[in-house]
C-alpha cells in the first residue's frame, strides 16, 4: 500500500466554489478524521475521493495512478455516506450478498459479530429501519469489505450513546485485526477526537488545519483571568477567540506560547479541547462563546 | 404555573407495549433532559404530553386539568420533534406567521435575532434546507412561541458544533429572560448534561432514573485498580459495569459508596459523566465497553 494523494482539488457548483485548491495525503494504515461546518465541503471532497463526483480540477491518486474511472484503485475504497444507495424493499443480508458480489468478497464473520452486537435482523427491509438503523447496516458494510480505504460521512447520525461507544470500540478493533485506512467525517468532535490520529479541518472549502490531533490539542490554549492581565499577556498571539463573564476574561489562543512573556500569577492557562478550538476556529472570530 | 404531572402512562402499539406506568412531574421553570435509549418510548411519551397521539392508560394534568384535548392548556406547551410538520413549498417567514396565528403570538425580535445568529434566510423555502437548518428552523419557532412547556425531541439532529454550542447558550439566555419549562431529549447526553437540572431515564418504556443531575453524578463511580482488589471492593455494591485490560479492572458503580469499608490503597475512585453512566445503565450490564 502506498499513499493516497489529493493534489490542488477544486469543485465548483455554478458559481460557487465549494471547495478550493485543496491538498492532503493520506498515509497507509492511519486514522484520520476530517472536521468542517455544515456546508464547509467534507461531502463534496469524499464524493470525489471516491469518485461519485468529479473534480474541476486537480487530482486524486494512489501509487501516482488517478483514481478517477480506475476499477481497480476504486475497488480497494469504500464510502459510507448520509445518502441511501440501497434498494428500501431490498432485505439486509441481500445487500451483504450484493456488496461481496461488487467487492469479490465480504468478511462474514465481521458481519455477523456486528449484525449480533448491534441488534440488526437479517431479514428486515432497508427500508422499514429507523435513520439510527440506516446508519448501522452502513457502518457494518464499511467494516466488512476488503479494502484498504475506508471513508465515513457522518457515521453515526441517529445512533443512540451506546451504539456510538461500540461503533468507536468496533472501528478499533478492526483497525487493530486489519489495519488500514479511515478517513472520518463527523460532527461530533469531542467523541472522535480520542481516536483519530490526525485531523484536517475544511473551512469553506479550505484546509485550515492538517496536524496530528496530539500536536493540535498541545497548541491550544485558553487563558483565563482580570480582562487587563489577559489582554496584556496575549497582545500579538494567535487569539482566536475569547470570551468575557463580568471583569473575568478568556482568551482562546492557537499556536505556540512565547516562552519570554512573564505569565501573570492572576492568570491561568490550561489546554482546550479540540471541539472548542474548531468552533473558535470556524466562527470568523466574532461570535461570543460562552463556557 | 403549576405542575405538569404525567400518572401511570402506558401505551401498546399493537402487542408491543412502548410505555409501561410512566409516572413523572415536571415542576414550572425547570429544565429536563429526557435520555433514552433509541426505541426506549421517549418520543412517544413527548408526543402524548403534547397530544398528538393517545395514551392507551393513564393521564397527564396541569392543574389537576386533563390536556386531552384541552385547547387551552394545549395552547401552554410546543413540542418541537423530529418529523417536519411544515409544507415544503413554505418559506420561514410565513411559517412564522402562521405559528403566531396559532399561538396568537409570537416574539418576533428574538426570532429574528436568532435568524440572523445562525444565518438562516427568511425568505428560503423550508423544502429547499438541509437536515441541520430544518432543525434550526423548528428550534427558533421553539424559543419564540408564547408558551410554558416547550419540548425538544433530538433539536441538534444533523447541527454542526457551533450551531450546537449556540443553540445551548440560546436556550439558556432565553431562559433567564423568561423562566419557563423545557424537556430535552437527546443522545448528546455529555453536551446537555450541564445544561439540564433534573433528568429522567426512561429503558424499554420505563423509568429507571428521575432525579436531579448533580446528584445522579454524585452517585455514579468508577473504582479503577487490581482485578482482585476491585472485586472485593464492591462486592455487594450496585455494580452496573464493568471492564477489564489486563490485570487491570473498573467496575462502575451507581449508588452510595459502603462508608465502612478500607479502600484499598492500589485502588482508585473517581466520578463517572452522565452519558458512561446512562450507558452501563441502560445496556443490561452484559456489554464491555473500552474507554
Amino acid at each position: 500500500m502506498t499513499q493516497l494523494k489529493i493534489n490542488h482539488l477544486s469543485r465548483k457548483f455554478g458559481h460557487h466554489e465549494v471547495l478550493k485548491d485543496v491538498s492532503l495525503t493520506l498515509e497507509p494504515n492511519k486514522i484520520y478524521g476530517l472536521l468542517g461546518r455544515n456546508g464547509a465541503g467534507k461531502s463534496t471532497l469524499l464524493n470525489i475521493i471516491s469518485n461519485r463526483i468529479f473534480p474541476s480540477s486537480g487530482s486524486v491518486k494512489i501509487d501516482d495512478q488517478s483514481v478517477i474511472e480506475n476499477d481497480r484503485l476504486l475497488s480497494n475504497m469504500f464510502l459510507m455516506s448520509e445518502i441511501d444507495m440501497y434498494s428500501e424493499r431490498m432485505k439486509i443480508e441481500k445487500i451483504f450478498k450484493q456488496t461481496e458480489l461488487s467487492y469479490g468478497s465480504f468478511d462474514w464473520t465481521k458481519a455477523r459479530q456486528l449484525v449480533q452486537k448491534f441488534g440488526v435482523k437479517l431479514d428486515a427491509k432497508f427500508g422499514g429501519l429507523s435513520t439510527g438503523y440506516h446508519s448501522i447496516v452502513k457502518l457494518i458494510i464499511a467494516l466488512s469489505v476488503p479494502v484498504d480505504y475506508v471513508f465515513f460521512d457522518e457515521p453515526v447520525l441517529g445512533l443512540d450513546a451506546n451504539h456510538r461507544e461500540l461503533f468507536y470500540q468496533e472501528l478499533l478493533q478492526t483497525y487493530e485485526d486489519r489495519p488500514r485506512t479511515f478517513l472520518i467525517s463527523t460532527h461530533l468532535i469531542e467523541e472522535i477526537a480520542p481516536i483519530v490520529e490526525h485531523v484536517f479541518i475544511l473551512d469553506k472549502g479550505k484546509i485550515l488545519i492538517d496536524g496530528e490531533t496530539q500536536s493540535i490539542v498541545a497548541n491550544s490554549y485558553a487563558i483565563t483571568g482580570p480582562n487587563q492581565a489577559v489582554e496584556q499577556y496575549t497582545d500579538g498571539l494567535n487569539v482566536i477567540g475569547h470570551n468575557t463573564l463580568g471583569g473575568l476574561r478568556t482568551d482562546y489562543v492557537y499556536g505556540s506560547l512565547d516562552d519570554s512573556r512573564v505569565i501573570p500569577d492572576t492568570v491561568k492557562i490550561e489546554h482546550v479541547d479540540l471541539q472548542k478550538l474548531f468552533v473558535y476556529l470556524t466562527d470568523g472570530g466574532d461570535y461570543n462563546v460562552e463556557k
